[in-house]
């Protein structure tokens, strides 16, 4: 059965190493939407499966105590009243050793094979799983369906290839042999095992629950170590669909299901401190805030720990050929899921004189204007407005537009949902201050909140671009320049504050995206996160291989 | 010039990079002291150059505040009254942060060059490295040769060549095209930069100031990244050697010598805490005791650190053909440069109701006896004894020895130096203790004191080998066994507590060796170390790669 799954999704892992190393356009699952692909039926499917979870019980094949748990009310103001089997902490783990004792022994192709039928059946729920991400989120459908499947599934695939490459970076057996005299050899038989670290916590969040978590879940399991998902308690239902599909293929496999298990708690009892620091848990991946996320780097013991936190973005606006294509560019950007994408700019520095254009001169001001503009446009149309926007996560999130003060351009008021009445929405708030405002540009506000920076010039845009990066951390950086010198500079300086630079997107391309098997996301060289999504060092520490030599005999010379 | 040393040495690299995908035998640097490789007065002229540096400054091309420090004494009775040029430690970080800059952004292909020019230089001057090594480390001659010269330069090009390969395994660029309507695409040039970390500091120990220093050095150096080597106050010389090579080779190639800088200091006033916990230092790599090495892991603040500190080896004997292989085997290994390799095994468990040979059974007294009559032989002859012990480096591990109490079987005293009167030495002392005497067998005792354990039965044996390497620590464990089963529980056992094992090892092959391109040194797998002696993970640390994209225009279609 391993065998066979590891035969069934081959090439599709052969296709995954070769695109890592590329590293141009590669996508395992398709993203659009369509009955053609998913099945004719897939949306009504999921939307029936989505309303029968609604006030039930979601049962697992795990360590439970028998209570169950959870408190998750959809941003589009549904209640969705699902528990969650509950678990006593000491137990999951004394489940979790037993259970994993199989896995470490199993081939490297028994478990890559076992993660690659995991995504191929995550991948056929997609839409089950659209309505899951979209009502704990509050992203928009299309982006829930994307965001939450198919791309998260390829995040998945693509830390599968790299955990397949470094585990076959060294042999598994070598003969030895050295030349100690003459005719003297001596021969020993090396042999190399992949140890696992042990057990694997992937900590996951409220906005990305599946994109952010796939890639430590996937590199922890194919390593061999077991793997407790522990969601925000706000965000449970896409990670427990993701721990059953888990669970299922690895009892199919022959496996125990405590491989891989889910711990749900709720706001009010939450238990990530206590799995932080259990003496089981030897990696913990972390998606969230920067304020919990240097607690767990600082309290992780002798865990290894992967994170991403939260940065401020920025835009660099030096010069454009037109303004046009660029502030309708930059306003979906930030209109896309209210500004809560870790990529989302959030201050875009312009010079105080103006910008260059092909038309001349254009004023501060006029830019200003041009941005405010692009994003009426295209909150201009409810319709539009609601699957770009769609809600706001979290009412801290919304209490922050509504605090933030000063010469405000556009205000940050709610646009009614057409299909739900109660959801949390805000528009974009966007406000004018200048660089010497460092109490406000200096500072993260996450959520759909906006600041246009008056510069000196670009040189201080692209300094307090990099120096807010290399202080606070900063994961995106979109740059408009025409002029070549600019942006070699603007890079170099970006690049070494650890901030991948996009120069000039306009069209069907946003800065906030970030591009499984090409685009490396977050760089791990400044606060934002100490890890990326993918590279080598997102996988090797996950396992140490130990060897084991024997010595081969001198065959007895016969004398002549 | 800096090309043309890559060029010069490509056959090299390529070499190394497929040995360590092969990890059979391969070595760079012949390790046989011959005249007819390395020159026929190569060993007076190391001879020479060592007496011209006794009571000299010993001079640096790099900051310096003026002053003159060091306090080397030889364990073999020489004051060497060698002083080095004195560092302020802000001054010296910020000469190395300018010097860097270029060296960020040279090629890799650049730094690996000069890489390989400096080890290509290491080896001519091996001779002057063993003399160096021996006085300070106290090794014999052959091993200071051998472990301090060509042994330690296959380390470093071990580590050059991982380096490598990480940095080649993402392309520098390339050109991304994703499909998003029926005719339409987006595409974008995107560019990999490599971002090194910062500044490493490598901290190196007493008795391998060279084969333990080497891979931290090259691994941060080649990644782009300036080095600061911190050797161990009473082993200066061969790290002082080291890097004035390194920096005759960058200022040839054009770059600022500061790119690898020395910190001497003394016992009394040591440096390295401050080094540590400097905002600058972005690497740390740390070979020494255990005690230091975890005040380092806690106080080394954002720095990433890689660490070999100390462990408990065991060797466990089950059973044997014959036993004179096993213990002569086992004698030598004992011996060499007096019990202080890291590898060097403490504890022997052989079961109490003795082992099984060809012969019958051999009592736990017949095999206590065999080894150290293996022991007593081997030392039997003066010239034999002072090349295999050397000297010992620290008085507090020869005052060890004296304190150890218990059953003696065999005394630790010293052995007259037939060249060097004044030499510390110790022999080998052996002392019989039973599984019980958790107290003796489950603490270190650096140096030359051997425990054999009477246990219940070679269960047991293997049960306490592995508990002692999960709590404290091992780096290696000597497994003599004829029994298939028991190898392979043995193995099993000791691999999940990150202990490489070596069976049934007799004649030219030792349990304290480990070679570069094949055997993994510290699995990083127990408190013995976090890091491993080299693979990825030694290397996946040191830099980052931060992209950027450009948007490449659509080409506007021409109407027909």
């Amino acid at each position: 059965m391993t065998t066979c799954f590891f035969e069934r999704h081959h090439e599709k892992i052969e296709s995954a190493i070769n695109a890592i190393q590329d590293r141009g356009f590669f996508s395992a699952y398709p993203e659009v939407p369509s009955g053609k692909i998913y099945g004719e039926n897939a949306k009504s499917d999921g939307k029936a499966f989505f309303d029968s979870v609604i006030d039930s019980q979601f049962s697992l094949s795990q360590s439970t105590n028998g209570d169950w748990v959870g408190g998750e009310a959809s941003p589009y103001g549904i209640n969705l009243g699902v528990t969650y089997p509950e678990v006593n902490v000491d137990d999951l783990m004394h489940s979790m050793t037993q259970a994993c004792n199989d896995w470490r022994k199993a081939s490297v192709e028994t478990r890559v094979g076992c993660a690659l039928e995991i995504l191929d059946r995550l991948n056929k729920k997609s839409f089950d799983m659209a309505f899951a991400v979209m009502h704990t989120t509050g992203q928009g459908f299309m982006m829930a369906f994307q965001a939450g499947g198919p791309h998260a599934q390829d995040r998945g695939l693509e830390a599968v290839a790299y955990a397949y490459k470094a585990m076959l970076d060294c042999p598994s057996e070598v003969t030895w042999k050295k030349q100690v005299g003459k005719d003297d050899f001596v021969t020993l038989d090396k042999q190399f095992a992949i140890v696992p670290r042990g057990i694997g916590l992937v900590i996951g969040c409220s906005t990305f629950p599946t994109w952010n978590s796939y890639p430590g879940l996937f590199a922890s399991l194919v390593t061999g170590n077991g793997v407790i998902v522990k969601p925000h308690p706000q965000a449970i239902l896409p990670s427990a669909m993701s721990v059953r599909i888990c669970q299922e293929v690895l009892m199919e496999a022959g496996f125990d299901a405590n491989i891989v298990t889910l711990v749900a708690d709720t706001v009010e009892a939450p238990k990530t401190a206590e799995l932080v620091q259990h003496d089981s848990v030897s990696i913990v991946d972390y998606t969230g805030s920067s304020e919990f996320g240097e607690w767990v780097e600082a309290n992780a013991g002798d865990a290894i720990v992967y994170t991403e936190k939260s940065g401020i973005n920025s835009i660099i606006i030096d010069s454009v050929e037109s303004m046009k294509p660029v502030s309708g560019n930059i306003g979906f950007s930030l209109c896309l899921y209210s500004g809560q994408m870790c990529t989302t700019p959030q201050n875009i520095f312009v010079p105080k004189g103006g910008i260059q254009t092909t038309d001349g001169t254009m004023s501060f001001d006029d830019v200003s204007q041009a941005i405010v503009k692009a994003v009426d446009w295209m909150l201009s149309d409810q319709g539009r407005a609601n699957e770009v926007l769609g809600a706001v996560q979290n009412q801290a999130t919304a209490d922050r537009v509504d605090s933030v003060q000063g010469d405000v351009l556009r205000s940050g008021d709610g646009i009614g949902h057409a299909m739900f009445p109660e959801a949390r929405t805000r528009s974009i708030k966007i406000v004018k201050t200048n660089s010497s405002d460092l109490v406000t540009i200096a500072q993260e506000h996450f959520g759909p909140i906006v600041f246009i920076v008056e510069t000196e010039s670009t040189e201080e845009s692209i300094q307090l671009a990099s120096s807010i990066a290399r202080n606070h951390g900063a994961i995106s950086c979109g740059l408009y320049s025409t002029d070549d010198d600019v942006i070699e500079q603007a890079i170099d300086v970006m690049t070494c504050a650890g901030v991948p630079v996009s120069c000039n997107l306009v069209g069907n391309i946003w800065v906030n995206q970030s591009a499984a098997f090409s685009d490396f996301h977050v760089s791990g060289a400044n606060p934002s996160g100490n890890a990326t999504l993918t590279d080598s060092a997102f996988i090797a520490g996950r396992f140490n291989v130990v060897q084991s030599r024997t010595c081969v005999p001198v065959e007895k010379k016969v004398e002549a």
